[in-house]
């Protein structure tokens, strides 16, 4: 039987991916799609690409019968899912937040870095990260799953084979992360018009930025100890992708990286370790749920160099958030998923 | 049963794209890809969109055990299919060119603008233009089907409706045609540089563009008589997408040009046509097989305004050929093209 | 001694492209740049670009001194310069604006496509259009200079010699423009993303834009009688450039085009009249002053197709500003304007 | 008197950028300009800007009356430089190579990296490496410069401040680096292409990249000492800019960084220390000579985090050299040098 599922915010670029997928999917029957902003109006007219695919509107999400749904997907603005979800899993409902509502567990330090205090602290306690690289487990038997962030997800399977098996020295580990401009959303802001962002290159948020203490929850569980990160995210003038460049000294500069990746993600459906000595574009993963990933040691250096890609809107976002609805009702992990990137 | 596949020339834009769609294709068994240059390549290494969806080399095209395949597709430069395509056909393997070597009814016209002698005139007399919308009963029966040319594509199926229905004064047609470089191919040439076509605009082929004897072709068959048309195509500074705006003066101004444009393609699964005041916009077909079409009559004038999208590779290459093996082979015709479109 | 100039609204890219000519040029001294949003920033905060050349802040409108400079440039939404101008013109300050307030005669029909009634009919009546290669001695003696927009810059300076020397059927021009997202300006709109604008292409205003009514009237007058015109703008993935391809049905395809245009255009200094067969590209002329010009006969047609293009932020705005500015003030015409376009 | 120029392989981003800027500098007569592919044709038909501006013809180099300039600037692949040099020095020419072929002062390390026996071991020896701001009185006095390559110029000015002051400890360097595509040069070649480079991103040369040991040399310089440096070039999908993110442990993290970068570039024309905070802008050096560089200490960290921009065909490349040429025909350094950069 179809899921039904509910999407709560669905005029993002991280909504439109998240239909595109449960559209094609085979399991899923689309029950719900709100929008404060649009409703009334068809799914179809605000994304043309999806017509003949959704035909329905935008619905009041107070009238939406979110109650009915067997899953809810927020895709919504941080501090919206923390304010509806309680009220859904009451009502039997699961819910994936692809917002940040319930991805730190320190409720304190989440408060810090996104500004708000956090509206439900007990129903965060029971949610579960939504990596399935290292919680699968937990995820399908999961009523709340925090989708991760996309810089974190690219970054945390970059170093978690080095940092779950001991290698790295975790003083000084540094993230050079680039993206596409979709992972700042679909609100007109200047910096990302296509004057400001395009034919331009520049990091943003040296002095701090929120998917860093998401990113060093993950990389310190996996390291099981304290990890020194510098984390700077870049703007690439393009739309889709993620780039994470990861510099990890070695505590064993003898130890054979590749096998170590390649060990680590054998039975993972959607983390490619490429050969050695290679270089993933992030176009080899556009459209797709793949992570695709190659290890190197620098010649002279004592250093492992990750290179990691994914596409931000699917494995960083809409993507994985499918890949955790397939495991939370024991579809297959790859349904809906395995479409190849549409290169060039 | 499995339609097994050939393909030759597998390494440009066209090829990388018929690849991904035959591969997610559920009728169809990729038998045999082939390339002189890459041959014992693995095709993934070329294209690693395609690893872990198509798992083997290029071959030389002379073991290729063509013969063996149900249909071949040529992605090949023109006047590699002419060469090749007879000896198949008499081996009952059916053949889809998506080369320019059977697209032209008149031989003579053919050689003065490819610049080539024509191999096998007897074959190019029995070969069936792939454009189901205006031949889809003669496709099915076909064994050589030419698949239409990307511009072509979108301006004919812009234009035909009017054609078709004798609305138009057919001495000044004119087509504004715009095309992503992925059209001008994957061989390396400087003017397709990034340095080169990015952040510019430009036309070219105003002087004549082999497309446009194609072009009158289809136009005057469809209107019955001879068309003036002027073409002229432009470079994008994009990857895939072709907008065709196409003016045509009206004998009747007061025509309803909607209802002509809505009942002429009612029944067509890959031809959608936007309400009244529409702009199509090329992301929105981007990786899919659908033509979308806006029709406009400019105030104060006796004009009609076609606006034509469609993306280059699918609908003006792949994806129609996989459309034209679907009908040849009688699958359902929309089998492996319904993917939504990847947007943004 | 130099000229005093004031800009109002000089946050916007037109403001900041006349901040680059006038900042560079030797006879210019920038007293005063006005900015509601920005008063009290330093110029060079909004416009790195701009540190070590400009090294002042934004100020109020109000307390800005205006009247005490030379002239003024409004780089202002539509409708602010109708405000403000009058009292300035009154102080002996002399205007150009940049807007659209003073473009177009007639003011009913000017009122009916901006929406608002004029301020000012007394003051609009002695405007001059400024196009210099159509009203040079008039911008000379003028108090009030109605700076053209960008496209009616590209798509007059393509069809006035044609329809000065009365060589087109005037009842079918088309005009199909494509320009950069400059064009659209630096406020953020949804439509002007990167992740909107890029990798994409489409006509807009398909049903009436507010340049035609100004490219009529300037077409009109160069012909001595109506123009039947189609103008149908496009957004390009890119930021500076404008081509405007035009098609203009011959009274006697024998005319020697080529000889028409050189003739017209021999002692334009920003106007490039190409070799026969030549195919501008919008970078040859990216941030310089130059529009750049290509006339064709296409094959079997009556006729005549001219490709122009200029960059929209220039010629199409700011330089051309600033080549009135000369005119005005007994300047070099040439001076500020002669670098040399940014390729690649 | 103005300098007498020549170029050899004016053909190139580097040769058309240097044309560019020579043929607006006050004190320069553009007298030789070579390239053997296209000896005949005009300067201004390869390069459309130029026109009216440099309207002279390409020459072989062999009938070019190199050896009656006052200097040769060499824009040619690696290896050219160095079999033409000699002739010209005992002429009395000087010399500024904008290839590799000077840079390296171990010619053995230099020869594993490029792959030739150096023909002039006598000649490299006198070199005098181009970079002003740490050889300023040198390269007045040389006969022959190395031109700094692009990544090499904007590392070591990111770097220099703090190694010179003994403040990092230098075995973990890290310099990630991105570059526009039109640093790969202008021969076609398969991954710039537009459908390859644009909408994509990757890093390259993980394994070694030839800046390598001209980036160590020049920081070990500054150092007086070894320093353990990671070097990874990505590729941008854009044409213009150059991003160092460097990531330098210190010895002391309580060093003011922001006096330390103030100080050392007080006086330098051609180097812009941001304010605290900043995060530099590749579009804010485009067209232009500057380098602009934000140092940042991120949180809980005791790194030192460099973000430095320049044009890599300007600061990089032909601008440097322009800078050199000034310097040593004792020119105000910054002549030619000084227009804003193009933004946007």
């Amino acid at each position: 039987m179809a899921i039904r599922a509910g999407i709560v915010g669905g005029t993002g670029y991280t909504g439109v991916e998240l239909l595109r997928l449960l559209a094609a999917h085979p399991g899923v029957d689309l029950a719900v799609i709100t929008s404060r902003g649009k409703a009334g109006v068809a799914v179809s007219e605000v994304f043309p690409n999806l017509r003949g695919h959704v035909d329905q509107p935008f619905v009041e999400p107070d009238e939406a019968g979110l109650g009915e749904c067997d899953v809810v997907f927020f895709a919504t603005p941080n501090g919206t899912a923390m304010e509806m979800a309680p009220a859904l899993l009451e009502q039997g409902v699961r819910v994936i937040d692809l917002g940040a509502d319930f991805r730190i567990r320190d409720l304190e330090l989440w408060s810090r870095w996104y500004g708000m205090t956090h509206h439900c602290p007990a129903v965060a306690a029971e949610a579960v990260y939504g990596l399935p690289e290292r919680h699968r487990e937990a995820i399908r038997a999961a009523r709340l799953v925090a989708n991760p962030g996309c810089y974190p997800t690219a970054v945390q399977l970059g170093l978690i084979p080095l940092l779950e098996a001991g290698l790295v020295d975790t003083r000084h580990v540094v993230a050079d992360a680039k993206s596409g401009a979709s992972g700042a959303g679909r609100q007109p802001r200047q910096h990302t018009l296509l004057c400001e962002a395009g034919e331009n290159f520049h990091a943003y948020g040296a002095g701090g930025h929120r998917h860093l203490p998401e990113i060093r929850q993950g990389l310190e569980e996996a390291a099981g100890g304290e990890v020194g990160l510098v984390f700077v995210p870049h703007l690439l003038p393009m739309i889709r992708g993620i780039h994470a460049t990861l510099y990890a000294p070695l505590r064993d500069p003898a130890v054979d990286l590749q096998a170590v990746f390649e060990t680590r993600y054998a039975d993972e459906p959607f983390v490619d370790v490429l050969p050695p000595g290679s270089h993933p574009e992030t176009r080899s993963v556009r459209g797709s749920n793949m992570v695709r990933i190659a290890v190197h040691r620098p010649e002279d250096s004592d250093m492992a160099l990750v290179l990691a890609v994914e596409d931000n809107l699917v494995k960083g976002a809409a993507g994985q958030a499918v890949q955790n609805m397939n495991l939370m009702f024991a579809r297959p992990e790859t349904e809906g998923l395995l479409a190849p990137a549409v290169l060039p």
